[in-house]
């Protein structure tokens, strides 16, 4: 797949660009199509109202995992926006994990789907967590590549930034992985989803941390 | 979520285009997603000739159903559009309140669904009306978060234009929240969405208002 | 909708940019949606090989409609392409056409689905037809609003290349024309879908008359 | 099509962005909608969590026609993107050949899905090997039309490095025709995708050749 042999990275471009537009288009249809699994009711039977009504009822597991997901989704979106702020050349190795990335952006639609149909099921409650880890692993991926000894970030680059960073994108796989756990241990497996939710305190945990370690830090 | 504590704005930048763009392809794929709503009618039964007319005919109000959402979401990124025009500069808190907006945007192709499939209900109705209001809602929240005190605009803004984009982006939710009244009131649920037809007289005279208070008020 | 009430067209910039993308994206995602009306046909029976087989067969009308269509719409979004080469500066009209064409754009993938699945039925084949000609019609009324005293064009537009244009741009919906009375007329309504196929030597005909009327006309 | 008869190519642009932009997002849709192939098992029975671990289980020959998929249109991408990098001009014959391309890339994800659901028909994994292969071919057709004599390329470009390109383009296609002959050798038709592997060490093997004929290659 390399032209070149060497690592050599090639500065900020039009291809750089092309990437970013790219991940933003898969992230941008992965996020929309969630809302493909939210079916309407079938209309049936005499009392229309009432189907509609119990219908509407029975969508409620997926709705909440729409909602869920979606958030999920545009916290990577986010996080991949923060990380290619720094990043400031490409070489293939960048596109390859980037690729990867995207493949588990991709794939979120299915488990997200698994799981507002089978809540009650650990093993889907179990896929949607590990997709969810995978493509938090994997953006980790890109960036601890990116930015292993700056290698593709700006010259002037904070490595204490560099760091917080990359703590910070630990955070939502290591989550994901208690999620599965919960998923085993609680009664209700889908209750584990709503570990999700320790994912902001956790980031603002290590933003204070590292506050602390040093003076004022470098805004991102 | 925050690296940096104190909601310092960007300057406009490439990150501000990113996060337009994005908005556009939500925005591009949600109004493209309706048309999955408009099936083609089962080839079924002797009559074929038939069976296509009769499903034709059932189609109608989906189709209504379809230009209508169409014409909504256009204005809604319209107005995007317009909003986007004055912001030069970006923060985290704008980003959240955009990734909202987008929430309810790519939500939209379900209450439409419902719509085009139980416009006689007036629960789908009101579900239908609800969805574009709170998009409405979250774009005014998008526009009072940037315009407030100038927070996120040109330094060179004009206070009368940021107060007159205020008050027609609450035509909107306002007639959607009329159409939810009617959608409980009316004989026939689905006559209420034509009083999302209010939206341009009314807007029309926001502007017309806003015009005799003033001079010639600059273009927007 | 309009906070300007003279028609006061603005000076080309990244608003026209947005313009074009977020129509861009609408083609784009219309033309890829095509390809969900190939179903893959359902494993069923004893003989997966014939049932297979048999699909596949009765899948050649989708096929033919999927190719003829992609055309279709590639040569829509190539003279769009083309028009908006000309447009330096952007209106609220034009915008609102533009929307207006892009619904007949995101509208197309249920024609296409309708001539694909009820191919010998004259009324499937003319809402087909129908769907190309405002497609058609809906671009050359852009065309003739950025083009009517080169209202919206670059300064030194060259009057013959405008007229060039427009006629080139009525040729689609004529054939579509034609193909409707085709589809009434002939004992097989998908065998008008061939007429589609004027389009090409018609255009190459308006192309040769502009020619020979003056010298060595600009290139487009 | 042509308003200008000779192939007079116009300079790198505005439009060549916006080709490549329409590009990359048709690549971006094809490649998220090949996830709607993997649908979530009804849920029916009286045992859930067997009806989902069986369904799962029959989930897994689409899923690995999943991720081979989204391999194969991402290496199509990254070739793409290679090949723009190099190209600064455009006209009408690359549009046209862009857009054949592009008709294969639209059309991937119905091959796919057939791959997926009867990847025991040696027919299917024809078709799928098939259509692999003319997105090959049309691709190294826009490279061949681009860069013959050097026709849209940068001035100063580098005559081995485009062979290099011709070769490493003609491996993909000759694989997928290895991969139809296995299709219909093999006791099991789906093995034959196994061979879609051989592409990487074959194109490192191009590279090898092209790297010992001369000196130290130009980097791509």
């Amino acid at each position: 797949m390399a032209e070149s042999h060497d690592h050599s990275a090639h500065i900020k471009s039009v291809e750089l660009e092309r990437l970013i537009f790219f991940s933003d288009a898969v992230f941008a249809i992965a996020i929309t199509l969630l809302v493909l699994e939210l079916r309407v009711p079938e209309r049936a039977g005499p009392d229309v109202g009432v189907v509609l009504r119990h219908g509407l009822l029975q969508l409620i597991p997926r709705m909440i995992s729409f909602v869920f997901s979606f958030a999920l989704i545009g916290i990577y979106w986010f996080v991949h926006h923060r990380i290619f702020r720094h990043i400031r050349r490409w070489d293939e190795g960048l596109i390859f994990r980037n690729l990867v990335l995207l493949f588990w952006i991709a794939f979120l639609p299915f488990p997200v789907a698994l799981n507002g149909a089978y809540g009650d099921q650990p093993i889907a409650v179990t896929i949607y967590a590990a997709g969810l880890m995978m493509t938090g692993l994997s953006q980790l991926w890109v960036w601890r590549y990116a930015s292993h000894n700056g290698r593709l970030l700006d010259p002037g680059y904070d490595p204490r930034l560099v760091r917080l960073i990359t703590v910070r994108s630990c955070v939502a796989p290591l989550v994901a992985l208690l999620v599965i756990v919960l998923a085993w241990v609680l009664p209700l497996p889908w209750m584990a989803n709503f570990a999700f939710g320790a994912i902001f305190p956790l980031q603002r945990l290590a933003v204070k941390r590292y506050e602390r370690g040093a003076g004022t830090p470098r805004s991102d």
